[in-house]
């Protein structure tokens, strides 16, 4: 049974919450209150990944008690290089201490003995040079592109089993044009997103959990809510990442289809919408921290009311 | 005029050389003289960093006038954390400075303002909290996965036009299961490679060069030549680079239908095959960094030798 999409679903269902904030720092959408002791420093990319990990601190201080998880987006850190990723790793650190979950959103993938490599690095454990084993990113949950085929995912379902972690593979994602490789068909009408669909189906129980959920997920984007009921009829069992929710378009009514009967089988995560609502009612160099915090904690809670109140009119055996 | 790609020809034709090597550190296949002095440290990852560093620095010294172009592995340096980035950091650096081509094995992609931070994080300049614009890994190609569709293409071909850089998409892989997504075909039987070539071809002038060849490339596999003949054919103009020569069972004649009748249009990357020979004839606890890398400079010299003999054979317009 595996341990992490078990403690997913009890998280959603203890606090009544299938929503994931993205942790995506944008230097410019950061409130002013939180670089001040941070400018004119000597090095930069040591400056923003002192502030990025400050930041988040208080993101994750302010909504650990009422999402279950995080979904730090590796873009937003690679971009300050090593001191970026020291900022991702204490960040992960910081939000495992709070009992959040972590969804690391980097799309790895490769093949053969260097897809086993990124496989260690996020959810598994690394040799070291005196012949240990240990944790280097240590995530719960990472997202991996399925464009090199399943010899490409088998080393990320491997360590997930071993180390109780869990994927999701990209099948729809929430962008226009993803539609043109995801829904390119064959002569049959089956579409590429339906194959590897069936492929995840067809895998669940690799990682499946005691409620009848897999670790082996899918990211579905919430702006394609057609395709959404397609996909969860094709893996009932296999956990959702709903990108595109807010920001990108995507509301409480388009992602119901992603979820099940007893609502769950999904989490919807939003970024911007959650940690940057805030440019809708202050600026960006007056707001203060707690105002900046509130922001942020109404939207989550304002999320939270709305998918919850939709899910409740569609589905029949809600579990919360 | 993309300077990136004129800079990678150029050096092909006066090294005679389309070989790139592939720097993926594996601890246990590092020979055992480099490790000795970083072994029972405190910090690990610190440790296999520093050990890292120090044996790239040794190969791109022993290879910088044999090669154009060296090809990092993200996935051996994410795998030691922060420690491993700045490793990779300062391989960048260290090769640059010795005049190589930098061609980063990320496979890296996004949508929207994830896939512009990926982009400016790797091909271009991150904004810093003083509002100052400074390249962070600036490398000179990166390697790019296509599933999330053009849009998720574009912003890494705007800062490669921006910043003169280029990048290799995923087409056709060298792996077995690549043919369960790339090979899909539509009711026409156009194969989705086909459709991501012709993209390519189609956008190549974006990023053109003065010797008529682009710094959108493509990855196509040594392991499958008649589909690299094809997909010469489909992007004449787009530069290759093909992975999966020597240890993955490419051989010369293999790649040469990914090269045009110049000899030029392809780069051919091998990791293994070259860091790693030395074990046919040498324990890893007993050679010395001597013999090593005289092993390497012999497996780069070969591999050379075997490809461009084979082009002189083959192609009727060499250029070198």
């Amino acid at each position: 049974m595996n341990k992490s999409i078990d403690l997913l679903i009890e998280s959603i269902i203890n606090l009544k919450s299938p929503i994931v904030v993205g942790l995506d720092p944008v230097l410019k959408h950061i409130p002013q209150c939180y670089k001040l002791e941070y400018l004119n420093r000597q090095d930069k990319f040591a400056a923003t990944g002192e502030l990025l990990y400050e930041y988040n601190r208080d993101i994750i201080d302010n909504i650990s008690d009422i999402v279950p998880a995080v979904k730090p987006q590796m873009a937003f850190y690679e971009m300050y290089g090593s001191y970026g990723i020291l900022a991702f790793e204490k960040t992960i650190e910081y939000a495992k201490s709070k009992g959040l979950i972590v969804i690391e959103d980097g799309k790895r993938n490769d093949i053969g003995n260097t897809a086993d490599a990124y496989a260690k690095a996020h959810l598994g454990k690394v040799l070291t040079l005196d012949n240990e084993e240990i944790e280097s990113f240590n995530v719960d949950f990472l997202t991996v592109s399925p464009y090199l085929g399943s010899d490409s995912i088998t080393p990320f379902i491997n360590e997930a089993i071993t180390n109780n972690k869990g994927l999701f593979v990209l099948v729809k994602t929430s962008n226009h044009s993803g539609r043109e490789i995801q829904d390119f068909s064959n002569s049959n009408g089956t579409k590429l997103y339906e194959e590897i669909s069936k492929y995840l189906d067809n895998n669940s129980e690799l990682l499946i959990g005691k409620y009848g959920y897999s670790a082996l997920g899918a990211v579905v984007g919430a702006t394609y809510p057609d395709e959404a009921k397609l996909i969860r009829n094709l893996m009932p069992k296999n956990i959702f990442l709903v990108p595109g929710y807010g920001a990108q378009g995507g509301s409480a009514k388009d992602i119901v289809n992603c979820f099940n009967e007893d609502g769950l089988g999904a989490i919807v995560n939003s970024s911007r919408g959650i940690l940057y609502s805030y440019e809708e009612t202050y600026d960006n160099s007056s707001i203060s921290k707690q105002d900046y915090l509130q922001c942020v904690r109404n939207s989550v809670l304002k999320m939270k009311s709305d998918i919850v109140s939709e899910l409740r009119n569609h589905k029949s055996k809600m579990m919360y």
